[in-house]
This record gives C-alpha cells, structure tokens and sequence, in this order.
C-alpha cells in the first residue's frame, strides 16, 4: 500500500508548478549578476519569483531579500540584536533570542515590547496561532504562509521569515520580507547581490521554484483547500479522541494551522509511535523535524506547562492538500491498532 | 545564429548529469532531519552527493559541509579571523581578509604566514593559477576544482572553498571543506544541520545536483577534455594576437587555467567590449560577474600592476566543456572587426 505522508510541518513534496519552473529555470544558463543576455535571463527569472513571493506573502512595496532558507533569514534578522522571544520558538530563531517571554496553557506568547520581539506566528509543532501586536521586529512566518491567509502589509511587523519548503517549494530557499527602508547589516558578504543584503551567486533555480510555489499556494487558499484540509484534521482528531480517552490534545481550542494536530499520549512516547506508525507506512513527527533524532521532550510543551512525561509523549501529525479522507482515517485505524497493543503489553 | 556562452568561470550551463540528479532528487518529498522512511531517503540522497563531492574533489576523511555557495563558504571560514589576504582575491573573500599580502606583475600572491592567510587558488579573472604552500589557513578553489587536477588532501590546508555553479552544478549550492577535527563555530544556527556546522533544511535538490556535477567534472578531467579547451584558448589567444599588436594578455606566460584568458585592449573600455560582444552573440566579462556593472578599473589588475587605463580596457573569455573550435574563431573574427571599428572611430 502507498505511504501516506503526514509531516507537512517538517517539509512538503515539491508542487507541480514548482517542478516546472525548476525545469524551466535549468535552461537559463547565465549568473544573474552578468551583463549580457545570458545573464539578464537569469536576473529576470529572479525578479519574476520576487514579485511571486511578495503578492502571495502580501508584501507589495517590501523588501524581499532571498536567502537559503527561513534558517538563514533568521540569522539575517535576529543575530546579534538581542531580541526577546519565548521558549516555543523553532531553534532558529532560539539560538539568537533571550527567551524570556511568558507562553500560557493555551502557547499564547505574552509580547511587551513588540519592536525589540522575535515570535513565531504559527508554532511549527503545535500549530498554535499567535495574536501578534503590530510593530514586531520579527515574526517567523515560516508555518502560517501559505497556510492561512496571512500578509506582511497586514502583521506590520519590520521583517518576517518565510521558507519555500514549508509550501510546496524546494528545500533551501527562503526569503527575510522588509519594510523597505529598514536597516540591516549583510553577514554574508561579497559581490553585493540582493539589495547588498546578502551576496553570493543566486538560487536561480530554487527561486524560481519559490515564486511558483508561492503563488500556487496563494491559489489553494483562495479555492478553499486548506477549509477542506481542516475538515480532514477535524475528523482525525475526532476519530483519535474517540478511541484514546487518555490522548491529550495540544491546543484543540485555540486558534491552530487548520492542518496540524499535536497529542500526546502518556505512557507511549512519541518517538516509539513514529517509529511504528513509519513501519506502518505513516510519516509523522514527534516535535520538529530538525530536532528529530533527538531524545528530549518537546520544548514547546514543556513551556505550555506539560510535565516532561506528557511532553515525551506528543506527536504532530501535518496534513497538507494531497491529504485524503481515506488518508486521516488509516491513520487513525492503524494508530489505535498500535495504541491497544501498547497498553495490552504495557498492562 | 546561436548565440556563444564564452562566460564559464562567472557560471556554467547546467550539465545532463546534474540535471537528471535534480529532477530524480525532486521525487524525494522528506526532510533529512526527519527519521522516517521520506526522511532517510532525503538523507540518502545529501549522503550519497557528500561522497561525490569529497571524492571528486580529492577530500577523502575530510568534512565536506555544504553551504549555499563559495560566498557564504568564505564567511563561515574566514569571518572574524583576521587572515591575511591579497587585493586579488574574489570579493566574497576580500570581504573578511586584511589585504597585506604583495602581488607581483605575474598575479602571484607573496604567502608569509600560510596558517594565517586565505589565497584563490585559480584567479577568477585572470586564470593564473597559485603556487600555494602547505598549511593555509583557507584555499579559495572555486575556479580550480573541476578546470585542474587538484585535491584537497593534496594542498595541505585547513580549509578549501568551492561552488557547484563554476563546475556545471545548480547555482545557490557550494561547500566548505575542512580537515576533519578543525574547530569552526557555526554562522547559521538552529537544527544542528551539517554536523553542527551549518543549520537549515538542506538543498537536497541543489546538493544532488552539485554531486553529480562535481562526479562528471572529475570525469571529464580524466578524459582529457580541459586539455581540448586548453587548445581552444590558446587558439583564441593566437588569433586575437594576430589582429590585435596592441593587446595585452594577462598571465600568459605563467600557470594559467585551461580556459580563461584576459586581455586588455587599451582605448577599449571593457564594458563596452563585452555590450558589443553581446549584442554580436556572444557572452563574456570584465571583470568578475559579481562586480559586473560596476564601472571600475579591475582590482586584480591594478594590484598586479596595471594602470587603470589598461585595467580598465580588460575583458575575461573563459571557454567550457560545450566549447567548439568554430565558436572561437567566430569570436575572435567578431571581436576582429569590432576593434577595427572602434580604433577607425578613434582615429
């Protein structure tokens, strides 16, 4: 049987568009930053992707400076600044803040001073919302574009964080969006490509990938696509409630990405049930991808208040718009196989 | 008429070989991080592009980490370490380095203290090729790797910079390379990626691309097919001679790579060179692409000793794998009549 993939979260299976337009962008032969004809192809491959991202991100008049990816652009925007953050944040953005905002029971990040805050707009493992004031210096807008309607113009925040990756684009490209007129230093640097903010010969290839992906994606969530992925989500967690009394759902009544569920289920960690549910032909997650491997609670939980058992005991399943009906309803099948099994040996 | 890429060392055309690596690698939807089957398979492919690369490259038990391109290469090796440097070196090094080391009229750099400086081993401009010594802190192999029999385990230094774009890989994909057990604090941060070097999602698809690039220029090395271009140039050279008593070549007569050549032509702006080559058909440089449309004398020349005037009517051809007999002696007959005009309107 065909494996169902529910780690969205952690990367998407690259769109069709995106393909083409790698393929297409694989003819243009020239360095973007060359003069002749050869190159000017290049830049306009480029350019092209640029206004891609900024109408679907919303980011018209913004500054969009491409970067290998929402980790990069993380290091652009928050190293050396000294930013406030809370516990909840991705790794990325943890590594260069003082994590010293509040994050409830329900993963609301209390934000004092917006204009000197690095949050996270849609945490990557929960899928929780944040209600973010405007005048934030840097939302991490990584999970929520592409996602939910979401615009840099609308967030008023001074720079935002967006991968490719996350919405049907390939690995490796990202953006850091910019009300334009704002300050930055370059940390790579060179012959001064994107705006002097960062060199180095372009991604042609990948940002073409981007733009494609990007405005595709801006079309599903006019059509309605990710309402329809919401429903799936809803019936998955309604058939894992009603099988697992004990399953702890993570932010089930707040605002989440409509695709992502995260529960826990004390007793069975949750890198055991990856671990059989990837046997079974499911790809899920237990916490980020990038922290996978790694045998910790989740960091996100353990803020939110979750004792560490709980929080071992989380998965975040991700659905994205190839997700089926059959698709959610096998896993919940085959997961509460699996979880009577457990609690049968662990009794 | 079809028109002549003669820009190879500012980028390649993309090869079958690396193509095909691409379009396979864009099947594989998982996150390397990821520990289930679609993220295995998505490490698989970075793990199996890392063997090519270090093997290609003479890196065996070196760590090959692979980072956006050369440019961000140079800033995670060179950033914030004070090494020495020549004014001939790419900008994406010159950026870091304290220029002090002497360049003589043959373009080559005076190496005092090899553990402390950062030298291209191949210039971008001028092809000529470093006699380095042992122990450099950082090699800049960008124009060699792919263009000369050269390996890593060979030159003795702590670290190599090298780009898959100069050798017919995808542009946005490149490599630091360094003797396992060297110390280097990461720039980017986040995930741990790259053995803790260099975090963020990897390019799987651009990192497959630079494998199989970087396999088949090994290749073509063996197969002799750099000492076909070598001849090529030197036909170039030959003719533009010929017709031109006036010209100039830069490094003729010292170690060269195969396929450059830089000649100035002076009271012939190079940029108007290269615009009237382009609109003839055919694509080459002044300068390096970086600095393309930057209306200034070359460094690299005035460092080697030429007045801006000379420096200034300079122009870079460099010849690649595709390059055929007829498309050099259309460009030289092209360049020919081009610069009997300029000089009648001159006179």
């Amino acid at each position: 049987m065909a494996r169902v993939y529910l780690d969205h979260n952690a990367t998407t299976p690259l769109r069709a568009e995106a393909r083409d337009a790698m393929i297409a962008a694989m003819q243009v032969s020239g360095n973007p930053s060359s003069v002749h004809a050869e190159g000017r192809a290049a830049k306009a491959v480029i350019e092209r992707a640029r206004a891609q991202v900024a109408t679907a991100f919303g980011a018209d008049g913004a500054d969009v400076v491409f970067v290998s990816g929402a980790t990069e652009a993380a290091a652009l925007a928050c190293a050396g600044r000294g930013l406030f953050g809370a516990e909840i944040e991705h790794d990325a953005v943890r590594a260069w803040i003082d994590p010293v905002l509040g994050v409830d029971a329900a993963g609301q990040v209390a934000v004092t001073e917006p204009e000197r805050s690095a949050v996270q707009l849609a945490n990557s493992e929960t899928g929780i919302v944040q209600g973010l004031p405007q005048g934030m210096a840097v939302i991490d807008a990584t999970q929520a574009f592409g996602k939910l309607p979401v615009a840099f113009n609308w967030l008023g925040c001074e720079m935002a964080l967006i991968s490719a990756h996350k919405l049907g684009g390939p690995k490796g490209i990202g953006a850091l969006v910019m009300k334009r007129g704002t300050d930055l230093a370059a940390q790579i640097r060179g012959g001064g490509q994107e705006m002097g903010r960062r060199s180095g010969t372009e991604n042609v290839i990948g940002i073409a990938g981007f733009g494609a992906a990007a405005e595709a994606a801006a079309r599903d969530l006019e059509d309605g696509v990710w309402d329809r992925i919401e429903k799936l989500r809803n019936i998955l967690d309604s058939a894992i409630e009603a099988d697992a009394k004990e399953t702890i759902f993570v932010g089930k009544d707040v605002r989440r990405l409509p695709n992502t569920t995260c529960f826990a289920t004390p007793g069975w960690k949750g890198e055991t049930q990856v671990m059989q549910m990837d046997l079974a032909g499911f790809a899920i997650s237990a916490g980020s991808a990038c922290s996978s491997g790694k045998v910790k609670a989740s960091a996100v939980l353990t803020a939110m208040g979750f004792d560490t058992a709980t929080a071992s005991s989380a998965i975040r399943v991700s659905l994205g718009p190839q997700t089926t009906e059959d698709d959610v309803i096998r896993f919940a099948e085959t997961w509460r196989a699996k979880w009577e099994k457990h609690r049968a040996r662990a009794a």
